[in-house]
């Protein structure tokens, strides 16, 4: 027999009664039915219920073990009795007596229990995090993310990319986020950094002329804690592809994509058909440019409605240039209290508040007001049919706009009795952001968001250039590869209006995907690159190794990356980044676990040439 | 049609012909034929021929581009006549007809030119890599690379293993080389390490009760330069199990490893059946733990020989103590010329020289001198069939111990006229490495290792310690984790006796494969650090990420590494590892493409609290 195992703990059923067999794993959690051991036995596989009685031979050394001691058994296999059975387990039909047992690696007190579901502080839980790893979440999860990955893999190479690795301690390439760096040995005083991205080398592949490239690659940037952040690495599903146009890579990725949701996503709706929207509409209509499409709320340009109206601060602020009021229809939201707690967020987030309306049903008392007459009269007109009660704005923003201002915004919204509509208004700049976030709670209080499906869409057309508005200084607004759509005429003119061939996929509220068709035209390179400020010298300074090889036959070519860690947290519906990732950092990017980052020997410092300086305050 | 191609370079056949087609790729050789112009149009998949006359609508454009260009051409396609079909191109039957051009990336003058095999400087090779990397070989080795890789991943998945990712930025892991460093900015005067290999997380994945591992992991060695051997990183299969014995780990990694062979080896022999063969036994028979089992030469003792023989210097040496006379035995090298060259080989490696024997036909003449009669006499003999010609032995050694000896010899080696046999003596320690260097130099200049076969063996139970022969002291002899053949009770005993659960994978004379079963009981690690002079302070101060781990209920486990990049060179037939890496560094650690390592920003060197200090010289 095998020195451990003849089985693994999932595969015993009620075949092998009568069998003799050997389990291996860690005691799961032990019972004392009165002299009656039940121990179950857990593995990587599975749960299987081992026992003893005092009869056994080995019932002294079976008393000893405790929770999570690696242990082996030997014994036989027996049905259990039918009220006995245990549906929810494969092995649930059987238990196994035990005729031998050898400890195979005792425990200490545990400082983290893995059997049940009690929650422990994160250090806890990351020093001790080959307890936390073994329990049944955790096991789920980082299966879940192996299997995720085996997936990407196994789609990109049945569309003919094939995988290359790309360097990994290589030059430093300031790509908007901080480098780490490597000292060098061998050539004091220099270092090496590791890459933010493949981002130069995979553009290099593609002038090397390999047609379709993909990669899980690792990705290093030295960030600032922030809890939705790995604040040093992160993985990407990384592809790029010669001879393209954006929807070639459109067409690539969209089923790789709807595949992984489909095949991990348990059940829930995957969107087939993605939408295309504009990095402007998205701001518009959402908020932001990783809109969560759950939400069905779109927000809509009302800013004719207030013009020259009687409520004064939209009146008077739509005079300016640049400026517009935008509405939030909230369907359903139609309750003074849902309002008035809508208007407090609005304040919290620092804007003077959100103008809102809603519609409710007429009531006699209204009527009465409006007509006139006595609500005793309105009663009886409506008792006798002569008056329907239709649909009354309430609000002070009602008030102060009049009636048929109220009811065009109503139409143009859509909206009935019971809806709301929010309003925000400025240069759209100032307020979007908040707006996005109010159309995010109003769909989630509302329970207008779907929670049950991944929503995916395009977000195109970014704008290439930003202006800095203190400075009035243009610089790229994302990275600075992209090709400008238009190409070299389209630099000519003011560059806020130029857009590039640069695209987001927009999942669930994250950014999912990035990318771009590059510019692979040392010309078109250069010019984009002076519009920012950057002359030739420093642009071949800083990407030189990229740029020259743009001299000698570059091809079109585009692609994208898709984050790793991002997709399988959304598939395992977890809402931490270190929960889907074996051995992360805490937030302050330290391994207590290995103990890492730690004090290097005075030797080593010696053969890098360096010495530590105390940080300037 | 697509804005680039509606064809590869590879696809189109005598069935297209009359198609209006639309190519893109590169220029890879332009012939003029006296007006008429034909380009070999290529891309990743392949070539096809476009042409064009003077009758072209865009002649004049199509004359312009020059090797290495990026172009798009729109075409007709028209059979070839039959006495001009290309039967090694898929495309041969066909060309086409330029009816328009589009000029997508033009090229400088080149450094380094795609088409032809002109052999260039390695630092021209590796400033262009992008160049380098579309000749046809490099497309070949890259190729390879990715498909070796992928198998890998497939044969591993289909074994019920999952790829788990371990940390890039981590612990320093005194393993034996350098660690390259990362200063951490958050923790000023800490850093991180890269990891050397995964070892410590992979142990724990075990621990923490994933059964079965692998990753193509990236290792980071901060090597001094050598020619055989990456100067910063390199890829390995990685592999742990639980509840294994050695020969499941071997049982695991044969099937994926033959099978790599048979499906990128191009038909060479794969060893099917893999023979497992001692440290010492290794040592003996090839000089050398990675032997080169296609040569099928294996040393013998042969010290009783020469005990009180007439050859005083083997006589002298062996009463001494834990010397010996190895021999090698040199089948068809029985010639004077060939043992002079080979004693001549052993005087350049540092020893005082190789004696030799060699046995050739008898002759007439020292039959004569023999018997003491003339050689008409022989000859008489001979003619009349008294005598029969047998062999006989020559070399200086051969009349030093007299024949009985030296037949004595000839039969133990089982070797024969034309054939020869070199010797060796002293302590082992002393001579075995040249006698493994000769023993391949023989294999080679005699013809008798066969090329066309990937040759296996396991080298098993090496020993845990060896002994520094100048301190006395006693260290590891290799890595310390691994499980003594014998538990607690074997450390107990002399420690040069310990053997380890600890084995090499050895191919074509390279180590291709290195594991062990783990010592995993903390009180056997524990012990086992002592012998070496390690406390136990030390150990948990070195190792206490996988020690702590251990007092958690621990499960035996064992695994593997196999070299990647040295799997693909032996699959490629390349003679350098950097014609098997995309983007390798050069042998100075230096990338000359994109300008790695090199001087940081201030302020870069600042955040991090660093200072360069000059160097101790």
């Amino acid at each position: 027999m095998h020195a451990y195992r003849s089985h693994t703990c999932a595969e015993l059923n009620k075949d092998n009664v009568g069998e003799t067999v050997r389990l291996s794993g860690w005691v799961h959690r032990i019972r004392d039915h009165g002299g009656l051991l039940f121990i179950d036995l857990r593995d990587h596989f599975g749960i299987t219920q081992v026992m003893a009685d005092p009869d056994s031979p080995v019932f002294k050394e079976i008393e000893k073990v405790r929770s999570e001691w690696c242990i082996r058994i030997d014994g036989n296999v027996m049905a259990r009795d039918e009220s006995l059975v245990n549906e929810k387990l494969p092995t649930g039909e059987i238990e196994v007596f035990i005729r031998d047992i050898e400890v195979l690696g005792a425990a200490n007190e545990l400082p983290l229990m893995v059997f049940g579901d009690q929650e422990y502080p994160e250090d806890t839980r990351l020093k001790y995090r080959y307890l936390d790893l073994r329990r049944e979440k955790m096991q789920e999860n980082m299966k879940l993310r192996s299997d995720v990955v085996s997936s990407m893999r196994k789609r990109m190479w049945d569309k003919g990319f094939r995988e290359y690795q790309t360097p990994i301690i290589t030059a430093s390439s300031p790509e908007g986020a901080r480098d780490f760096l490597v000292p060098s040995r061998l050539h004091p005083g220099k270092f090496y950094a590791l890459p933010q991205a493949p981002q130069q080398f995979k553009q290099l592949i593609m002038v090397s002329g390999y047609d379709k490239y993909f990669q899980i690659a690792p990705c290093f940037r030295d960030e600032d804690p922030r809890a939705d952040r790995s604040p040093t690495d992160f993985y990407q599903l990384d592809l790029e592809m010669s001879f393209v146009e954006q929807q070639d890579v459109f067409d690539t990725i969209q089923p790789v994509i709807t595949g992984i949701f489909e095949e991990f996503g348990k059940g829930r709706k995957v969107d087939q058909t993605w939408e295309q929207i504009s990095y402007r509409d998205a701001a518009l209509w959402y908020g932001t440019d990783k809109p969560d499409l759950r939400n069905p709320i779109k927000m809509q340009v009302v800013s004719e409605h207030f013009k020259g109206s009687g409520f004064a601060i939209f009146a008077k602020l739509l005079e300016n240039e640049g400026t517009e009021v935008r509405a939030i229809p909230a369907p359903t939201g139609g309750g003074r209290k849902f309002c008035d707690r809508m208007n407090a967020f609005a304040q919290k987030e620092g804007l003077p508040g959100m103008g809102y309306i809603f519609w409710r049903k007429q009531s006699a008392d209204s009527i009465a007001q409006e007509r006139g007459i006595t609500v005793k009269e309105v009663n009886a007109l409506i008792k006798s049919g002569e008056i329907v009660l239709g649909e009354e704005a309430a609000g002070p923003l009602a008030k102060n706009i009049g009636p048929e201002r109220t009811e065009a915004i109503r139409q143009q919204l859509g909206l009935g009795v019971g809806d709301a509509a929010f309003f925000l208004g400025g240069k759209p700049k100032a307020f979007e952001t908040v707006a996005g976030k109010a159309r995010a709670v109003i769909g989630d209080e509302l329970g207008l968001t779907d929670l049950n499906r991944f929503a995916f869409a395009w977000i195109v057309d970014f704008p290439i250039y930003e202006r800095d508005e203190e400075t009035g200084k243009i610089d790229f607004e994302h990275n600075p590869f992209s090709m400008p759509q238009g190409g070299m005429a389209a630099l000519d003119g003011d560059p806020e209006d130029v857009l590039g061939y640069q695209y987001d996929l927009a999942c669930n509220g994250y950014e999912l995907v990035s990318g771009a068709i590059r510019n692979h035209r040392p010309e078109i390179m250069f010019k984009a690159f002076e519009i920012a400020g950057y002359g030739k010298d420093e642009v071949e300074k800083r990407f030189g190794g990229m740029v020259n090889a743009f001299q000698y036959g570059a091809p079109p070519h585009g692609g994208c990356a898709a984050g790793v860690d991002r997709i399988v947290m959304l598939l395992a519906d977890a809402d931490n980044l270190r929960d889907v990732i074996m051995f992360p950092m805490n937030q302050r990017a330290e391994d207590v676990m290995m103990g890492a980052p730690s004090l290097p020997m005075n030797e080593q410092m010696r053969e890098l040439s360096l010495r530590v300086v105390p940080q300037e305050s």
